[in-house]
């Protein structure tokens, strides 16, 4: 069974070595489970290779500490191996050392100073629907409720609050076919998507600053296609464009923005997922970033923060990893970096 | 056998009634082969699908005229039928009228003017490696070998000269992917194309005189390909482009001025055929002129003529059909222009 008295950073190394590529989470989340069905102070439920267990001390305020177990597929690093400062292994960075870090305080703050709910969950790695987060929050959403969430991504060991949205949109121009020997008779699509990439071009993306944090929007063509054959001018072109925006707007507001800036053009939109705010500014919030020290940053990818703020629970993203390391082969945790975030954890949960 | 002593009209219909679909002519080429050596005027060879047929008169001069015996695949437009002046089926524009023409000429002309060599060739309406007029080019050019030649694709009655030729290229323009979140730590290359497209849409085609005959150019896009995945800026985009020229310029001076238009991007050269003179000028082409009447004009579409070209001999295309109509499913012919263009060919074989 899975030992949660030793050191988070020979736990950190244990979690890696039960392998749990996204769908496979089985085995971990077994483990999970029997360890903290161990401890009396916590009650465990699980969804699938979902793992929940609640504080239940009647405290007005309860946060939410979550990582998923799953990892992308492993690379040939596995088992974990240290050195120096440095653990390696597939999953140390993006999150197990995260997950560790949840454990312990699971395992040792048995009258935390706020209720807790702990959430270990499957599949984040892979598509929207397999992702245990969206399957919880349809079934049994009542389980996640909470004042306030810390998603354990690796974040360098920086607060980053919320995340951007994302849309995207397909801008389509169409034309008139004609045989290119005598191209006066038609009308060229391709060359018809000229303005669409001039307003991309001088397109100034916004930086507002939201709850705090300033963020730094993008509207960038993502794909192109066009063409009908070798001889033949273009009756139809498409430029597909991916929004990032900034949480002080909403998908309707995001998708509003499109259109005005390809104003003329056939719009339609692809798929979207909603912003975060940071939600920095509730009280319980404070002193998570009071104990966390550091300055936070706002998150610009797209995080499952989203699902939290989707329902009502605002989010950020904390954890030891170094994100820039995530899904790479050589990916590696600074064993510094996760008895640091435990450290500040436990201070917020003990004050 | 096919009855060459027939009336024009209702030979063109016996061949259209004949199916000889790109790479089943045998059929139609074999009855061509057996009427054709009937003719103690003419020697007849054959290679593959291909039946030459000559003169031999001992003439300083030697015309050529040829037709494809294929035609696109049936469309339930066989067999043929006449609605007033109108003969409709599969190839009776594109171009077995044509074809009754030639072997009306070469029935009943058993001492032309100038010698005559008459080419019915296969696999026309298919990939050049097939045409049989490559196979014959390449395994008996002597056979090909004349002053002039007329081959008889539609063009409603009226000479058209030359043809213009044709080149593809490939305008790349490259770029740094970043995660779309994150966008300028990357370098857009779908948003490096808007330059390759203000030049093309700025393009000013040439109209060049070239022996008498006005062409007309094109430049243009053909094709747009760009993106990596819906979150990641784009490294890559290449825009192909069809720069159709008049037979003034050989196919190096035609990617020398593609390579100027885009001067400071990467172009690379696809596939190129080189454009035909319309040799006009040629006294036996000024018959030939002189006994079709009417103003030829310039070919914009690449014919077979530009094969002519390529082996030394100067041709035109010049036939019944209506080009408008080739590879419908409607397509037909006028009845009366098919007499007319016997009698225009019959003139200038006997003067």
């Amino acid at each position: 069974m899975l030992d949660l008295t030793q050191d988070v950073r020979d736990l950190t190394a244990a979690i890696v070595d039960i392998e749990s590529v996204s769908g496979a989470e089985r085995a971990l989340a077994d483990e999970v489970e029997r360890a903290l069905s161990a401890l009396p102070h916590l009650k465990v439920t699980r969804s699938g290779e979902t793992v929940v267990a609640r504080t239940e001390q009647g405290h007005s305020e309860r946060v939410l500490i979550a990582g998923h177990l799953d990892t992308v597929p492993t690379a040939g690093n596995l088992p974990s191996r240290v050195e120096g400062d440095l653990l390696y292994g597939c999953g140390t960075s993006d999150m197990k050392a995260g997950v560790a870090v949840a454990l312990k305080l699971a395992a040792t703050v048995p009258a935390p100073s706020r209720d807790v709910t702990y959430v270990f969950y499957d599949c984040e790695e892979i598509e929207a629907e397999r992702n245990g987060l969206t399957r919880v929050a349809r079934d049994h959403a009542g389980w996640l409720a909470a004042d306030f969430a810390v998603l354990m991504e690796p974040t360098d060991g920086v607060i980053e609050g919320g995340c951007q949205g994302t849309l995207r949109a397909e801008v389509t121009v169409t034309g008139k076919r004609a045989h290119s020997a005598r191209s006066w008779f038609g009308v060229n699509a391709i060359h018809g998507i000229e303005p669409v990439l001039a307003r991309l071009n001088a397109y100034e993306p916004r930086r507002p600053v939201v709850d705090g944090l300033e963020y730094h929007e993008g509207l960038n063509a993502v794909g192109v296609q066009g063409g009908v054959a070798g001889n033949v001018i273009p009756d139809l072109c498409v430029v597909t464009v991916n929004y990032r925006f900034a949480p002080d707007l909403s998908i309707e507001e995001a998708e509003e923005h499109v259109r005005e800036v390809f104003a003329g053009f056939a719009v339609s939109v692809v798929d979207a997922a909603p912003a975060a705010r940071p939600g920095l500014t509730h009280p319980v919030a404070a002193a998570f970033t009071a104990a966390v020290g550091g300055t936070p940053r706002a998150k610009l990818g797209w995080t499952d923060v989203a699902r939290f703020s989707a329902l009502g629970v605002p989010a950020v993203n904390y954890g030891p990893g170094d994100p820039n390391l995530a899904h790479q082969q050589g990916e590696y945790v600074s064993l510094t970096k996760i008895v640091e975030s435990e450290r500040a954890m436990l201070d917020w949960l003990t004050i």
